[in-house]
């Protein structure tokens, strides 16, 4: 296989690609070119014709790339050929949101549980799914062949809940807490730190600011 | 001032910085070495003496780093020393969670007004503050200093309201919409793809799976 010797660059510019290629898709589009698809996304043609030269995406000349072929590529490099189930750890407006999102089932993503420690939450259904108490969780993550864990508990919280999941066997934590959780290297962990895209957002606005200025 | 020079990879560094040294800072540290703060955040030491070096952060042999200037400093550079108004457009779960984030305000990034399409939620409270109809929002924005706008509507509307923002002068978008915008150069864009996010960690637990069976 192919993907053994994806840089990471071009790995964080996958989803992207997988994003519009399935768009393209669903719009019935069967072939595109480098230039086109360039337009499209707004990289250049060349940076598109190395990162699909990675996974064997060779376009032909005068025919462009194959969208459904591509697409399907992409997906098993990316892990979306299987089905995923999660389950998120906080019923607060961000957990809401999140089991909400229609878009993640479509990629394969399966919410099946939904914990939190507010009594006065459990037995409230979002989206079909009822809120249960933390107690329950360990067992259903076992019952359940559940490999994603979602956390949207408080900073002071998180720690504390990313231990259990690692005890339990979780594969992976999709973390929105604002904290680096420390835990064994065979748990995957992707970040979400929204205050740091905040103040990436206010680096933006402040060197702009000072751009206008003249610059410093 | 340093920062002209600074790399995108060292700003891409500097809110984790930032945080990690506002925490110290409310411990009451007052001085920390390289090497304790490499440990800390489990980055090499070298690593965040070259980070430091790019903004006048000369960490003294037997003495380290002085953390407060240092805060200031990074504080400066990601332009947290002054205040920013925000306000969200889209009043469902991921709006109200964003509205509901303490810490924001803490950093200085204080939410002014909340908009919707939805007239069942006008006049609705979010924290102290009213759902407005959209129809309000040009005048709002204008009236109120506004600098920034949080779209948290569905993909489908997510372009046409940013054509709004943009006519109306918005010098900013933090857009959680699953579609990239097309806005003028001097309107700065900070995108969180949620589901891009939640794809790279299908990823790694590809990989790990590939890994475990030795390798393909």
């Amino acid at each position: 296989m192919a993907d053994k010797e994806i840089s990471q660059a071009v790995i964080a510019r996958l989803p992207r690609y997988f994003r519009y290629l399935g768009e393209l898709r669903d719009d019935g589009v069967e072939r595109i070119s480098s230039r086109e698809l360039s337009r499209l996304m707004n990289v250049t043609a060349s940076q598109i014709r190395q990162d699909f030269n990675h996974f064997g995406g060779f376009g032909q000349q005068g025919y462009g790339y194959n969208v459904e072929y591509l697409y399907a590529e992409i997906a098993k490099i990316l892990g979306l050929d299987r089905t995923h189930h999660l389950i998120i750890i906080g019923a607060g407006n961000l957990g809401q949101a999140l089991a909400n999102y229609v878009d993640f089932g479509r990629k394969g993503f399966l919410v099946t549980g939904i914990f939190d420690v507010n009594p006065a939450l459990y037995g409230k259904k979002i989206r079909g799914i009822e809120v249960r108490p933390m107690e329950e969780m360990a067992r259903f993550v076992r019952e359940n062949n559940v490999d994603i864990a979602v956390l949207t508990v408080p900073k002071s919280a998180a720690v504390g809940v990313a231990g259990q999941l690692v005890k339990v066997g979780i594969s992976a934590i999709w973390n929105f807490a604002h904290v680096d959780l420390d835990v064994p290297g065979e748990v995957k962990v992707e970040n979400v730190h929204l205050s740091d895209s905040l103040i990436r957002l206010s680096y933006l606005l402040n060197r702009k600011g000072a751009q206008e200025e003249g610059g410093v």
